[in-house]
């Protein structure tokens, strides 16, 4: 068997995880490595909205380094014993069906989406990182850590607005509906994985679970701002 | 201005190459820039037909060893003064009819696609390499020496058709199919781009250009034998 992180890659044997790695931290893993490879896809499709060939070059080269996290992220699968397509499997459904409501119909869609969803995306899995034993962390904190779209997003989302004002409501409202349909997706894979939930609430009380959304909130606040747009 | 070929980018000014730099250089560095973007593109879309999760990963990973090409090209027009977007201009209504006409409804007609469509592309890009000055040919060269995909797509290809034999008729017929439309797509591009044309027939005879197109469907022959289809 070839290594999922490597190419040319083969399909793996389906071997699972020793018996001393937590199943919530390969799930964690899974289901992150598994954003990124839709992430990815979707945004190497969507930089053909962009309205120039530099816009869409750029967009392309993000969607790059989204691959790159995923055979990171893939690596660490198999050091830790764990077949990545296994891992990932019980999170396509979720992640696709999140795609699939919201495929962004223009560029600055596709520029919120880039920015409110993986920003808040980024934020939840930073908080579970804080979980995670410290080689983990550092690797989900490093895949997390390029924050180059949000630069290039924001500053074109800004000048896009302040062209036309009449767009921060429309692009409000789209920032609201990926909120809502991640919500929607993020619950569902809840209920199903109780490993990940385990996994948190091992780790966390009630109060300090309570406190973890409210900062993925205020984030997600914050970036709404940084983008001219009420939340 | 930030180059094209590093990220974030911004539009670039719309740069002239400079008076000693021929033209026809800078439109067949354009022409391969803009079909790697695409082909990064498509390859990053078409992804998502494949089977399993493993062969998702290996054609994304692909799509992105294309992008990497397409970075140091874009390197090598700035290099030589010219501004990769005014370069790659000419060609991308070409290029998107191409893969418009084209676009594969299953997993094994894309590979068959990135296999017979992008070896000619490759046969014919090395073949105009050899009129180039030294550091030219050896960049062009080296974006074209990356023969993963074709592995790998071979290595699928023959294993589909050996389960299912009748498979080999559609495959065939869909290989013609491409080979047609790039043809097409190229007749054209010769029409309307003088420079590429001069460029080839200052240093070439007729009989010599005559001998190159033998060659790159010779080339294609030997591909279809390869994957186990008639031509």
């Amino acid at each position: 068997m070839e290594p999922l992180s490597a190419r040319p890659a083969e399909p793996s044997t389906g071997m699972r995880p020793g018996p001393r790695v937590e199943q919530g931290i390969v799930d964690l893993l899974g289901a992150l490595a598994y954003g990124e490879l839709s992430a990815f896809e979707r945004m190497a499709s969507d930089a053909r909205l962009a309205p120039t060939l530099a816009d869409r070059a750029v967009v392309a080269g993000l969607a790059v380094a989204e691959f790159g996290h995923f055979q990171r992220l893939c690596a660490r699968l198999e050091q830790l014993g764990a077949d990545p397509e296994v891992a990932m499997d019980p999170y396509i459904a979720a992640v696709e069906t999140f795609h699939d409501l919201t495929a962004p119909t223009d560029w600055l869609e596709s520029l919120v989406k880039c920015y409110v969803g993986d920003g808040i995306a980024r934020d939840f899995y930073r908080e579970v990182a804080s979980y995670l034993d410290d080689s983990t962390r550092t690797l989900v904190q490093d895949a997390l850590a390029d924050d180059a779209q949000a630069t290039f997003a924001v500053r074109k989302v800004r000048a896009a607005i302040a062209a036309d004002p009449r767009l921060s409501g429309r692009l409000a409202l789209w920032a609201r509906r990926l909120v809502g349909e991640a919500l929607t997706q993020a619950q569902k894979v809840a209920v199903e994985r109780e490993s990940l939930v385990r996994l948190l609430s091992a780790r966390a009380d009630l109060a300090e679970l309570g406190r973890l959304f409210a900062r993925v909130t205020d984030g997600h606040y914050a970036r709404m701002e940084s983008l001219g747009l009420s939340a």
